[in-house]
């Protein structure tokens, strides 16, 4: 009845690593679409073990394959448990989500702290879940007592119900960032403006020459106009006209297009004035 | 027509800073349902400033109503916009949700790092917003030229879509995450790009209004001097011209220099087109 579902993209690493993700177990969920869109947001963040236990209105079930849409595969592999004790038996470790804080003594998790420990129980060949309670009531305090610790999403405390898709998606959410290498690689080594204006792979950044051409260009033909006056202020002008262009990273396209405008905005009067003689 | 909600949970230290939290842009949003969810989720973690672009379905609209329960309230206060450029007229800083990579020499965040970037901003006084497009085809390239960067999640590669309201719960709930006093910690030390291009006291960031007077006069010019052309290359040309001033983080001084700018090349011209008559 288990599916053991290896997270996508591992597959470079999977002869050091056997990774399974954790199964996504919906006890009793009540409405069809709500199942489709938990299983859509599993799809988005590379979860594919959908496990149900005794669905409200019986099992298939059309408006959760249609909710699900591109996700439906899903759906249609869930596999479906009278209760819960069997759904989560060849399970090793198994967190529950809760809104509320319950009278257990209990390991409380953030989505983000959950998502780490699952990754090393998952890492070290374990099995593991995490269970998700019916919509209006949410798991109960037998359904908690089952679980290795429990799963609470920072809300606002004004409006703090999660549905059930909503609470889904942000545990897988944050399961796929920390599997990511990229996404945290990007965060890691995001430190400042090297790294901010990425250029878009047809060009590359300017080099200091080619932005000296664009400068000499530009402040030539404001010394004509007469802009860069009084005398006296104009370093610091030039050196605060400089200094954007230096905060837009310019690349060596920019460059072209900047002489580009200088060129049109001068060359138009001219011969604006052309006409006029 | 802008609203200013303090975020919720700052009683604390609202002498010290009087933080907005973001706007929540939906340009050109289609269905009723969509808005209400992700009016829901905006509640859910602690977001209150709802700003819509041309809703297809016109407004007010039941189904939004009806989608968002609890949260009813932010869609009630919603307020709504003809166009993109006004509805981000007034804020400072301005990120934009995409799941495909453009050809845009942008600042590409996650949901985490953009949270990070918008509190930095806030902290600041500034006003900061995040677009996010219609369902079917998300933001298009002049919607994106707006911004000063980009959030794209990280997603399954086979299942990439996200829905418009899943969308805006990842956002939200990593700006609820960046909020907690452990999180800010961790803020006040951020010195990457958001602070990167902090303007000397006597200036502040530029409105996005007096950013759309400089593109106006700009591209006014550079039309009449025939630089935009051919036609069919001309929004591609004008998004970006307006990229590169995003990128700059522009303030307001700088605004004012670059229509001087312009109005010296240009009138320059004029004159010495004069003289020569």
């Amino acid at each position: 009845m288990m599916k053991a579902n290896a997270q996508s993209g591992k597959q470079a690493g999977e002869a050091e690593i056997s990774l399974v993700a954790p199964a996504i177990v919906l006890v009793k969920p009540q409405l069809g679409e709500n199942i489709g869109f938990a299983a859509r947001a599993m799809a988005n963040f590379g979860l594919s073990d959908l496990r149900l236990v005794a669905p409200r209105d019986g099992w298939p079930n059309e408006k959760a394959t249609a909710a699900a849409a591109g996700a439906a595969n899903i759906v249609d592999g869930a596999t479906v448990y009278d209760s819960l004790e069997e759904a989560i038996g060849g399970l090793n470790y198994v967190l529950a989500t809760t809104a509320r804080p319950r009278d257990l003594v209990k390991l409380v998790l953030s989505p983000e702290t959950a998502a780490s420990a699952l990754l090393t129980r998952a890492s070290a060949t374990e099995r593991t879940g995490v269970m998700f309670g019916p919509e209006r009531s949410g798991l109960d305090n037998d359904a908690l007592a089952l679980a290795d610790g429990i799963i609470t999403a920072p809300v606002a405390p004004e409006f703090a119900s999660l549905s059930l898709p909503q609470a889904v998606l942000l545990f897988a959410y944050e399961w796929l960032k920390c599997q990511s290498p990229q996404a945290l690689g990007r965060i890691t080594t995001y430190d400042g403006p090297a790294t901010e204006g990425t250029p878009a792979p047809a060009t590359r950044p300017a080099t200091r020459a080619e932005l000296f051409g664009l400068f000499g260009h530009l402040e030539g033909e404001l010394d004509r106009s007469g802009f860069l006056r009084p005398v006296e202020k104009r370093p610091s002008m030039v050196r605060s006209i400089r200094n954007m262009f230096h905060r837009m990273a310019v690349t060596e396209q920019d460059v072209r297009t900047w002489r580009g405008i200088v060129a049109a905005l001068t060359r138009d009067k001219r011969r604006q004035g052309d006409k006029l003689s």
